[in-house]
């Protein structure tokens, strides 16, 4: 297990924790403890109240819905050094969605109480967090936009490009994406049938807009790409 | 026109700027101006830089996205006196949908530079802002739960029962629902066609669950409506 000085090095790389001064780090960190998962294994369920949000160490987690009749919606698949529910624990809510790791995973849990106390001292903790969740709220407008509006073509060529755009925006101008896992679990991602989600991969591949290998898809020509995805 | 002092006592009443100091209060209604739009009139489009966000004065409304094939979707109906477009300033976005006026308005419009003085420098609205966005953030969650995996009834009823809700947190027992706007809205809210929202309603109201008179539904069974509603 993680010890408490490792714990505070962790911490202090979660973007909304940076610069915070070391009484608070360590209250957070007092407050913080690692969780291994095995893959397939259950974080939570839909309902659970949240008592802490998550921070992936190694691994992967999907979070998700399941309707009445056994239908899965993945709302994000969450990648390493990527943290998830801090708006859930800040409204004081239960989890709206669950949370099942897709590899065998490691994560820190901060606790609602740890969390609660650093945001309500610390002034640029609080400004990080304020900044983040609109961020976050502007994108689930475009995530809903896509739900209901976009063609199947057009969501799937939006995620390659945000794909693409993010890795340029980290300095990485490699025009390839690694899809992140399971067919059907990229395909319900965008709201999609594997089926359905094949289909527009291969019809890409077939106007060489793409190449795929494996799950590795390369773009070839982003201009052909960008003409079909509606924008 | 509104005066500097009638703006003000108006900015008070916004929730997140509750006990807002008079400097502060100041800032912000310096930073304020009154906006009149007629019925039908858009206040701004998809893609434009937000320069700040809305309280609505008076009359009623609607954010919505429309897809290249010229479908809309209704995001949100914003009802008078409650306010729009915070966190799409926050993030320093441009507007993620685009706001018609479904009756004739009068709107306060709060200056982008103001809001971020004011966030900046008093802790306690920058602190019911961050609860309000991460309630915000939570109910979108279920949106999308809804959006992507409730039948039209589950919505429909869904629906009902959140606004009952809604009436029952503010003092009011009484279980009848006044449908917002015009149908085709309404169901638009729901991700429907206006056909499957009058066909729920009409089954609703053969199993005498509701009645409806005009855009006034009243929940005759709250058990049997329940019921129904998958939850």
């Amino acid at each position: 297990m993680m010890d408490a000085f490792t714990i505070s090095s962790v911490l202090n790389r979660i973007p909304i924790f940076e610069n915070l001064k070391p009484d608070l780090l360590y209250v957070l960190s007092r407050g913080s403890r690692e969780i291994v998962v095995d893959k397939g294994e259950r974080l939570f369920q839909k309902g659970d109240p949240a008592q802490g949000f998550y921070f992936v160490l190694d691994g992967r987690v999907k979070l998700a819905f399941i309707s009445s009749r056994g239908t899965e919606k993945v709302v994000e698949i969450i990648h390493r050094h990527q943290s998830f529910g801090e708006s859930v624990v800040l409204a004081d809510s239960v989890w709206p969605y669950y949370s099942q790791a897709l590899l065998d995973s490691r994560l820190l849990h901060i606790s609602s109480t740890a969390f609660h106390e650093v945001v309500s001292s610390d002034r640029n903790a609080a400004d990080l967090l304020l900044g983040s969740m609109a961020r976050r709220l502007c994108s689930m407008f475009a995530d809903m936009e896509a739900f209901c509006l976009l063609t199947s073509r057009e969501r799937v060529v939006g995620y390659l490009l945000r794909e693409i755009e993010q890795k340029r925006q980290l300095g990485d101008s490699d025009l390839s994406v690694d899809l992140p896992d399971t067919k059907a679990n990229t395909a319900s991602l965008l709201n999609l049938t594997p089926e359905t989600f094949s289909r527009v991969i291969h019809a890409l591949e077939r106007e060489q807009a793409i190449s795929v290998s494996r799950r590795m898809v390369t773009v070839l020509d982003l201009e052909k790409l960008q003409r079909g995805s509606g924008c």
